[in-house]
Formats: structure tokens, sequence, C-alpha cells
């Protein structure tokens, strides 16, 4: 596709909130980098519009069934409704999971809701950067709200959630080593934390736990400051409960940002996002195009084959690769 | 510290396996990028002797008790074994964790055992990098295997497991969205496959399912190639069991790569590591010192304001600020 009619209806297609144009564009976000740029530039002016939502836990801890009873409770309050299942360790992409099946039933016939799946096989070019450029695409087609559903806590996952404006951490009773490893980053990330399966024996005492924590922050009592909630929630029918106190709060979380009283807050933060952005494109640039033109092939095996024989230290290696970028 | 006596000092007591010198050289590797390029540059010719054996699954799959009982096992057989326990989303480190200080009563007082926790806040220039430094150390000191624990199965987990000679991965019966997430990745990333807490419900039928999707593997035939086993484990006392074939697994899998026969595979695979090492390095040194040359704090402020503003686009702005590398 060229910066020609094709890509010209697509944009419009896209602006028109057509499913199969929004599929075939975040396909091309993932796969065609160089053309993916041209086509953000194109549709990066209607973007702005959408609540983004992040929404992280360890695997395990339910977070695709409470994506889908949110989306759900959102369609009932006449909310469109876009959803990004981005999974770093899955290779498939475009919405083959097994939970995506399920969601199928419930919300895929329904024309304001889309889903979408990304794993890391898909995305040439970095997955933070696509699945950026994937939010931004349903953006511009004019969708509510964007949640963005992210498996583990890892740095790139953090990376990812950091692209939203409201931040979800899910945590479940009896696993300790996720509690232990939510708390640590708790304070630092969420802006709403869920315990799902808080049917479970325990979910009490880690919402305690967890709300003790949050107090702790020396921060946590600044004045017009946000209070990152603690919601149980759980997702098995017939018991489903929280999901309505949990879309309150993310809408109460949106109107919070949307005060004047926080502009400066939110435009700091929208700041770090761009920001963030911006180097997420840079490093790519550097590691897809400038890094091959730095070195041939051949000087890499005679440098790699001095690393290994201890001749040279990978920081000298790596000095010697950079050097013409300094000279 | 500099080039001077102190850390010609800090270099012998290294190499002579004082448990005070390693700790305070993990802690140079963290925290000050600069003194640890030349650090490793003296270090770099006594490594490459240490097994590093990299343990990577979802939180909750009974990573730090595996490690443990597996490291209790070695000193039975009289190997010396260092630990290092990686968490992304800690801000912790040096070795303040629960999981650690379980172990601490069994093993810390052992000569021939050294075990570090490292958290995302303690690593300047990034945990990958540290974390392969951090490893290094403990190769320089005579520790016949290093074992890496890392949380979660995220992508720079991935990249952390990927510096290892050998990497295991932990699944656990009962979680199906661990064990998709695993499926996902398994082919590519594990030599050893763990299925732990192995009396549960459904460990046989994971432990079947995990078999046969790693023969679906087009290569799993190749002549002379590793075969990937699935072994069964318990670690909850009294029934601890599979540690003694895991262990046995391993120094198997040491075997093979330090086999004549592949020694080219051996060798490809070092280069690989090497390589991603290099590039790690580069990826700090652009972001750490270059960035920061490119672009002024003043105008990031003006260019973020214009992309906000929806002036630019994030792809233009990524562009202006490369644009005197490629001149």
């Amino acid at each position: 596709m060229d910066d020609g009619p094709l890509m010209e209806k697509l944009v419009e297609k896209v602006l028109e909130r057509s499913k199969r144009a929004i599929a075939k564009a975040i396909t091309l976000v993932e796969n065609h980098p160089d053309e993916c740029e041209l086509f953000i530039k194109k549709i990066f002016p209607h973007t702005g519009h959408a609540l983004v939502v992040g929404i992280t836990g360890p695997p395990g801890s339910g977070k695709s069934t409470l994506v889908n009873n949110l989306a759900i409770e959102f369609r009932k309050r006449g909310k469109t409704v876009g959803i990004i299942a981005v999974d770093p360790t899955s290779p498939f992409s475009g919405g083959a999971l097994l939970g995506d099946r399920i969601r199928m039933d419930e919300l895929s016939g329904d024309p304001d809701v889309f889903i979408r799946s990304m794993g890391s096989r898909g995305s040439l070019g970095g997955l933070s950067r696509a699945t950026m450029d994937a939010i931004r695409v349903l953006d511009a087609s004019g969708f509510d709200l964007v949640l963005v559903e992210t498996v583990g806590a890892g740095q790139s996952e953090v990376e990812i959630v950091r692209t939203a404006h409201t931040t979800i951490v899910i945590g479940i009773p009896g696993t300790g080593d996720a509690v232990q490893a939510i708390k640590a980053g708790i304070l630092e990330i969420a802006d709403i934390y869920v315990v799902n399966k808080s049917d479970r024996p325990g979910a009490e005492e880690i919402a305690k736990e967890l709300r003790l924590l949050l107090t702790l922050d020396p921060h946590s009592k600044d004045e017009g400051r946000w209070q990152v909630p603690v919601i149980p929630t759980t997702n098995l029918p017939p018991i489903i409960s929280g999901i309505q106190k949990l879309a309150d709060t993310i809408l109460k979380h949106e109107l919070f940002l949307n005060d004047p009283k926080n502009a400066q807050f939110a435009f700091e933060q929208e700041k770090i996002r761009r920001k963030n952005e911006i180097h997420e494109i840079i490093k790519v640039e550097i590691f897809e195009n400038m890094l091959t033109s730095l070195i041939g092939k051949q000087e890499w095996e005679k440098l790699l084959q001095e690393v290994i024989s201890k001749k040279t230290d990978p920081y000298s290696a790596a000095r010697s690769i950079m050097d013409p970028l300094f000279r």
C-alpha cells in the first residue's frame, strides 16, 4: 500500500469505524512499520478522544473475564468499547486465542465493540510501539473507551500500561508471590486496584493490607491527589460483583483527569506518555536501521569471535560500534 | 571508586570468592554504570566457566522454592551455587525479599552459596544489563552454577533468560492462562520444562499435553538435537520429588553443550548471547547519553507541546530528534 488512494480509503473507513478497516489498519501497524508511519500521521489529528484504560495482572488473575464483563457493563451505559489484549509471550495475533473466542459469543456481534489480540510474532518493530499505534487506530475510529489488557507484570507490560490514562492492577487472593510482586509496584502504576476472585478466602485481608499500603505513600494525602481505591470483584456467574463499581470508578477517574483543577497534572502525564512513545520510536529505528548501517555482517562475526575468545570485552565491543556516532 | 588500588582490591577479592566483595561488586554493576564498565573489563578474562541456568515461570509457580531445593541438591553433589533472583516489578534489591529470608536459614550460612535479589529500582542503566554483569561477577568468582530466577514471562524476562546456557520454564496445573502463555513460548525458549506442584490435579494431563506439543515442532526430531524433557516436581515437604532428576537433566544439558559434536551449535548460541548483550549496552548508552546530547530540555518541552496540540505527530517528532545522526 502506498500513499495513494488505497491508504486514503483505509483512513476514511477507519474514521467511519468499519471493523474490517480497523482490523486491516492494526495489521498494518503490526507488520508494516514504514507504511504505518504514514498511516499514523494521517489519522493522528483525529485522535485524543478515547479514554485509554490499561489492565494488568499476573496470569490466572482473571483479566480477560474481567475485561469482558467491564465491556458489557460499559455497553449497557451506551459507551462504545475497543479491546486490545496484549500478550508478549504469545506468537498469536489477530484474535485466535481461547479467551477471545469466549468473548466473541457475547460481544463481537456488537458493532460498537472491537476486540483484537496482539502477540509478539506479529509485531515487527516492537510490540510496545505497535500497541500504541493500535490504540490510536481505535481512538481515531471514535471508540469511547479503549481497554488494553496485558498479561504479566514485567517491564515491557509496565511500559504498555503506561500509555494508558487509567491503570488498573489486578491481584487475587492466595498467591503470595503475585501479591508480593504487585505490592511492590502498586504505588507507582495503579490508579485503581482490583482484588479479583474475591470470593476466595483471604480476599478481605489482602484488600485491607493494600489499603494500608496505599496510605503509607507519603504523597497519598496530598491535596487534590487521586486516591487509589481498592475494589473487590468476582467474575464467575452467577456471582458477578464489583463490576458496576469498577466502571463507576473508571469514569470518576476520567472526570478527575478532565477537571480543570487537575489540568497541569493531566498535561504532565500526557507529556510523559508522548515522551515515552517518541523514545520507543527512536529505539526501534536505531535497532532496525541505524545499527545495521554502522556494522556489517562480517564485522559482527569478527567482533563476536573476539568477545567469545576473550580478546575483547562486551563494553569495548559496544564502544567500537558506537564510535562513529560520537565522532 | 576509581581505576586505582580500591578497584584492584575488589577484583582480587571477587576472584577469591569473598561474599562481601561479591555483594559490593553487584551493587557496583547495579548503581554505577561507569565504574561497572571498567570493573567488568577487569574480571572478563576470568569468566566463562560457570553454567548459567535461567529459571522462569508465572508468579505463584513456586520458582523460589524450586531454585532453593535445586541449590541444596547441587550442594550435595559438591557444586558451588550462585543465585540471582530478578524481579523487574520489585523496587527491592540486595536480598530483602521474603523468599530470600526463608532461603537464608538453610543456604546462606554456606560459604559456597551466594544469594542476591535484583529489582528495578536498584538498576540504573537497565535491569537486563545489570543482571548480565551480576552473572559475570558470580562466574568470575568461580561458582560452578549460577541460577538466575525471573518472575513472570514478559519480554524483558525472556531477554534475561536468554543470557543463560540452560533455560527452565516452569508451569503449574490448574491455571489455564499460565499454561496457555507458556505453551505459546515453550518451543522457543525452554531447554527443560518443569511441571511444578505436580501433586495437584491435572498435572499428568499437562505433562502429556506439553510432551505432545514438543513433538509438533518440525525440528524436534532433527539428528543431534536436544530433546526438551518435561519433568514433574513437587516442592512441599515432605513430598519433595523430581529435584534429583531435574539436577541430573541440567548436568546432562551441560554435557550436551560441551560435546564436540555440538560445538558449532554451542558457538552459535554463544554468539547470539554476546550479540544481545552488546545490543543491550548500546541501547542503554544511547538512551542515557546520546539522546540527552541530541535534544535539550527546552527543545523536548517545545516538541512535546507540539505533539500534544497535534501540530506534529510522534513519528515526525522522533525523526526530528534523530536527524543529526543520519546527516
